[in-house]
């Protein structure tokens, strides 16, 4: 193997794939793990499990590139391909892998199950080929050498393919390709700043920007995902500094730089500062609990939460007085900030956020058109509220109001001064 | 163009696809298409923004097979060439195409627009090819003859994507290709049949299955969504015959039909019986509802909602007596019943569901581990109440036991004498 950093192909295999039947996340996984390691993937085919085919594409790629993770075509059925078709590409048998029958025996063993005589077919390998440990499933790894290509098969299993990449081949590689360039980079999730502007604002006030240094951007929806690489290793000092830059610029519209979603870096935001909060929910219907309660250890901020989908609900659940809504409409600046004070009342927590908009596609009108939404956020001494337009697809409005329900009081506990800047529609390529 | 059915190929381009930065969809998406109308995709290349290899590719291609779909690279940056490329893989001139410029600019202008010139750019296209038009976005597609194969470009923006291979691209293989064997297909999507033994008992019951009636599975998650299909015209009858005994099997296992989800099922069998629904929510912290409301028009049978995640707010909000948790605990049948009467006497629906249980990683102990949840389910007046165990990752539980939680209420109210059988995980392969 040359010490070089390598051309790297990928060959994906799965009649799934070719139907449409699921969407591949795991060349993305893998191009990720891959690119955060000095290492990137050039090609990709993805091809139904075909045996002609495979045979094909397997020896055709070896001639083109030093290493081919293969992913999928690893299971117990006929369909799969993957060890057959390397054997016919190399000229070689299939034959029972001593390692890989161990390690089938010792995982059902350890697991109570029987193993079937469909399993055993997991055993048959490329007679020579090494085993790449699975400790998560049943299907063995194997690598081979074809035509001065490094053959990598891994199972398409995600979560096994993912442990597998991280505890095996990507050490592997590692060592094989100690004189690759290796990135630096930072990753910093913005949310609020006007998305769309951000790149020109950093030309505009960056002119001087060293070529070095890369500046991406990247959907994450709805936050917007902002990375700085080094191109070599000696631009390292100067990531840095750059990064300090962007920091100051940006300010509280980061919300994360560790890959925190906006619910995890809220969270964690209200367990430091001992804040419990609440939320009172007509047109998000429940997302902003759902999401605060998707991250584990939310109990020591969050007790509970109103859905308070009718008008009569908004006051018998969070005595919202009914000639508010008779006077302003449900979609008012007095009817937030009365569901936010009920909401605060009957939970007893310390700051919270209330919604009510219209999502749509239906309950529009000229004066409150389908994305007209009110926020009332923070404590009961000190509440602000104000009205946004997101014009989106139902569900789209859901999750933005969510994220932006979270980032106002993720802003109000941070004291911040920044004004945020919400709504453009990103268009995702 | 033959008339039988011609063979397909896929070539992706784009530097956020080999990046990891985006997961491709567009690709199941063209699949699912093509194949709903009897074409299916053989074999799929994704490559960078690479002018050489995307070259070098369009040609190999192109000589493989019949139609060669190309997504991605129409857009005015620099990165977008997959104009350039088609027009030197077939020796021709990149030349401003008249239909595309009058596109662009009444494209603009319909939207007070500026046209810029790097918007010109899209109008450049090879010299002699066919314009497929895009009525919601600035991309034109084209399409070209290269060898023998019917090149079409389309745009990656997935909305203007499927815009065009519904009304351009589809109608016109259609037309076609008049002889190629039209699939012939129902789905079923079913919940708490215990699926990982449905291929058997599909198996077991129906031996004389007719070998032209194809079974398919598909996880369509928490759902599994079954598929027959005729494999050619003459089995039509016979697949008719067969969906019929599948529904015969399955009963009010089947959750849909049309392709619905959960949350429309439920929502449009709550609609239909004129019933109100609610929810009283602690583990699952607003996902129920959060489902519910994902659906629009459902504000005629949800009106409210509560998220009591503390054993305090279960108090305070819904009204359970504090020496009820101090004697069962929160994760037991006495406390969700409770909780249940609660959330039905706080807003007035007809029918709910309640759920407390032990979403993990935390809180678990050797009497109730994690992936305890008891539910209760019903009216005031015929409340239902069981346990169940879901021992999976924290956001799988969620969304496990929100479907568990609709699907009790749908079975409740069809009056279901058939016993749902929950839980076993299902590997997506």
């Amino acid at each position: 193997m040359a010490d070089k950093t390598p051309s790297i192909a990928l060959l994906l295999t799965g009649n799934e794939l070719m139907s449409g039947d699921i969407v591949d996340s795991n060349s993305a996984m893998i191009a990720t793990e891959m690119l955060a390691q000095g290492f990137s993937v050039e090609y990709k085919v993805t091809v139904a499990d075909d045996l002609p085919l495979l045979e094909r594409e397997l020896y055709r790629l070896s001639e083109q590139f030093d290493v081919l993770l293969v992913n999928g075509g690893l299971g117990p059925t006929v369909d799969d391909l993957t060890a057959e078709a390397l054997a016919n590409a190399a000229g070689l048998a299939v034959k029972e892998h001593p390692v890989a029958l161990s390690h089938l025996k010792a995982f059902c063993a350890a697991r109570n199950f029987q193993l079937s005589p469909s399993n055993l077919k997991q055993a048959m390998l490329p007679d020579g080929c090494d085993v790449i440990p699975n400790s998560v499933g049943t299907a063995v790894g194997f690598s081979l050498m074809l035509n001065h290509c490094l053959v990598l098969c891994t199972p398409g299993v995600p979560s096994e393919l993912k442990h597998m990449l991280m505890h095996e081949i990507m050490p592997d590689l590692d060592t094989a390709y100690p004189l690759r360039a290796r990135p630096m980079r930072h990753r910093m999730r913005v949310f609020g700043y006007g998305e769309s502007g951000l790149q020109q604002s950093l030309e505009d006030r960056f002119p001087n920007w060293p070529a070095e240094i890369e500046v991406g951007f990247r959907a994450s929806l709805p936050m917007l995902e902002l990375k700085l690489q080094a191109r070599d290793q000696s631009a390292a000092s100067q990531l840095e500094q750059c990064a300090g830059q962007v920091r100051a610029l940006l300010g509280e519209h980061i919300v994360s730089e560790n890959g925190s979603s906006m619910a995890e870096s809220f969270v964690s935001l209200l367990q430091s500062k001992g804040q419990r909060f609440t939320c009172a929910e007509s047109c998000t219907g429940g997302m902003i609990a759902s999401l605060v309660t998707e991250v584990s250890g939310c109990s020591s901020a969050f007790e509970a939460g109103f859905v308070t989908y009718s008008n009569s609900m908004k006051t018998q659940v969070l005595g919202v007085a009914s000639d508010l809504l008779e006077q302003h409409g449900a979609v008012s600046e007095p009817v937030v900030r009365a569901m936010l004070a009920g909401a605060l009342a009957n939970s007893g927590a310390d700051i919270g956020v209330s919604v009510s908009g219209i999502a749509g596609p239906g309950g529009g009108s000229p004066d409150k058109p389908v994305g007209t939404v009110w926020l009332a956020w923070g404590s009961h001494e000190h509440m602000l509220a104000s009205a946004f337009f997101i014009p989106v697809q139902r569900r789209r409005f859901q999750q933005w109001v969510s994220a932006m329900a979270m980032d106002l009081c993720r802003r109000f506990l941070l004291d911040s001064s920044q004004e945020p800047n919400y709504f453009r529609e990103r268009r995702v390529k």
